[in-house]
């Protein structure tokens, strides 16, 4: 075991061979590492998570942390969560923190500073860009890649190759805050697959984009939009069919 | 105290009974940490920051950073700033930044990556969320709710009880860093109690948004927004009353 | 060498006189950092890299990070990259993180949280807000102000005394992730010297902003934006000149 001897590792931690820790790693009770991944400087990996083989995680990540209990907030319950599993050959940037309860495939590059939540899953080849957050309880498809400083909300589904553009923004609460209504009402975006969202676009709650679907940059989607059209604007109109030669079905 | 042993703690620290200190923490000259206290692994605590009790502070946080000064900003003096003040209760992200001058009430919520500056007093119960910035010398009152990468800009002013809307952006510099007037000019908003602001909305410099008003989803606002009523679009435009049920005072 | 007896500094590496290095800090392997340079506490800089002299580096950020390769990003290429290399009395902010292959000027502020990826060169006495991010092969001069937030997609070119206000969004990609054609098409914009760019706008991929021109807050760019003129709106329109005493020739 060639950890680097100022890591503290629990010494109930499975390493298995040729995995490489960095300095002043902390490793928690039960974790366990496959073959060949590499944790970078300051790591830390909280207690049951389980990681590769062959997973990178750079320097000052976190694995593993368990939620936070704000008292006023109205998405988070304390219900027992599992440990958060990364999958083979996936790699985790400088600083990002996946959460206890998060399941991410393999082949998965979250990037650096982006937040991955308790109760989500992200599908396998997908990438979670650089200050990406996906909340609590939303699934991400396979071979997606959503971009820089992407805001996924609570609740929301995405499918599979869907690529959303840097900045976009979703929500999931129609009454902003309000009522007792909204509390049974939250609702993210369904992004069905292979849709695309244009950057700086911004999602009201509840919609559904379809298959295929273009939403433009810039645009502010404020009803759901029609797979296999591009929706352009504030608010944002259907104004024509995606190009053919951009279907994935076409190679695109 | 159950401190681990590879933590650096300053032999002037006050810490009091049942604090836990994490792996690698660094805690400067002077600090007090209240009873109950639990700081996480690699966190820093700069020279003279009090803390508590029952602060919860995450993985690789810092808690009384010293401003930088850049020579060509135009916002921050040099001058001598109070110790960070952490109420009781209160919960610290991971990487969340407090700076030195800043003073946080009880039972509220910094999240992952979010930055507190100097000069900046956040009110009992608030939720300052996820990679959230609030510049220099502004203000946010008790129960507010500021999103996901909300920026609230230097010189702001938010009242009590008010919620903002995930990546909400504003501004204190209606000449764009231009003409010598500018620099006497600098005005945030005024965000008056009660008000709510939509997912991405953007709000131009100086602008006052009144009490229970309502700034939608994707709007520019370029002009006061009254209170009361929902203002929409781009620029944004009144276009109706708050629904009665969506008040506060009818227990909204 | 008042280096903390933390730190682990490899023994092939230079630090001149006056150097101060805080705890937990990890410094590789042919690393040079001139005279009067300050690193915090669990600062990492990686091998070759090459700081200051009077270079600040704030708590927790990364100097020479090399790159990661995800198996579907279509812009970063694996060729070898030179060591960082940091201007003299540049500030690094707290978990600010610089790639290997970054080129940074003289009195740079690289603000908190904030990323500088590979092939990127930043002039003299530019700032760098808090998290923002500079993508790959890009050039920002001299004296600009990137302002909290700002995206800076892949292959931009930014001229010497560029401002951009908090949030502002730039793209690459007119085709989405979509077709061959797009590979051989990827340009980001070109911001010519000068130019302004207001709080929360959006600039299309490949377009250029001319010298002296601005884009309001909350524009949706869709077109060259004329030098010396004013662009507002979604999409945006050339409304007016700038106002002669906001031109820098005359003294704004």
């Amino acid at each position: 075991m060639p950890a680097a001897s100022t890591a503290q590792i629990h010494p109930s931690v499975v390493l298995e061979d040729d995995v490489e820790v960095g300095h002043f790693a902390v490793i928690g009770a039960g974790v366990e590492i496959g073959e060949g991944s590499r944790l970078g400087h300051h790591v830390v990996v909280h207690d049951g998570s389980r990681l590769g083989p062959g997973v990178r995680v750079d320097d000052h990540a976190v694995i593993g942390k368990r939620p936070m209990r704000a008292a006023r907030s109205a998405t988070t319950s304390a219900a027992d969560l599992e440990a958060a599993v990364m999958g083979a050959d996936t790699i985790v940037g400088t600083g990002a923190v996946v959460y206890r309860g998060a399941t991410i495939g393999e082949r998965v590059l979250i990037a650096d500073y982006a937040t991955v939540r308790e109760r989500v899953s992200v599908g396998s080849e997908s990438i979670v860009g650089r200050g990406v957050a996906i909340e609590n309880d939303s699934t991400v498809g396979a071979r997606c890649k959503l971009e820089t400083n992407v805001y996924v909300t609570a609740y929301s589904t995405i499918e599979d190759d869907v690529f959303v553009a840097p900045g976009v923004l979703t929500s999931n609460d129609a009454y902003l805050a309000r009522t007792e209504a909204r509390k049974t009402a939250f609702a993210g975006p369904t992004v069905r697959e292979s849709a695309r969202i244009g950057v700086g676009a911004v999602l009201l709650p509840g919609l559904e984009v379809g298959s295929e679907a273009v939403v433009a940059a810039g645009a502010v989607l404020s009803k759901d939009a029609t797979g296999g059209r591009v929706h352009v604007g504030v608010p944002a109109r259907d104004v024509r069919a995606v190009a053919p030669e951009q279907l994935r079905e076409n190679g695109g």
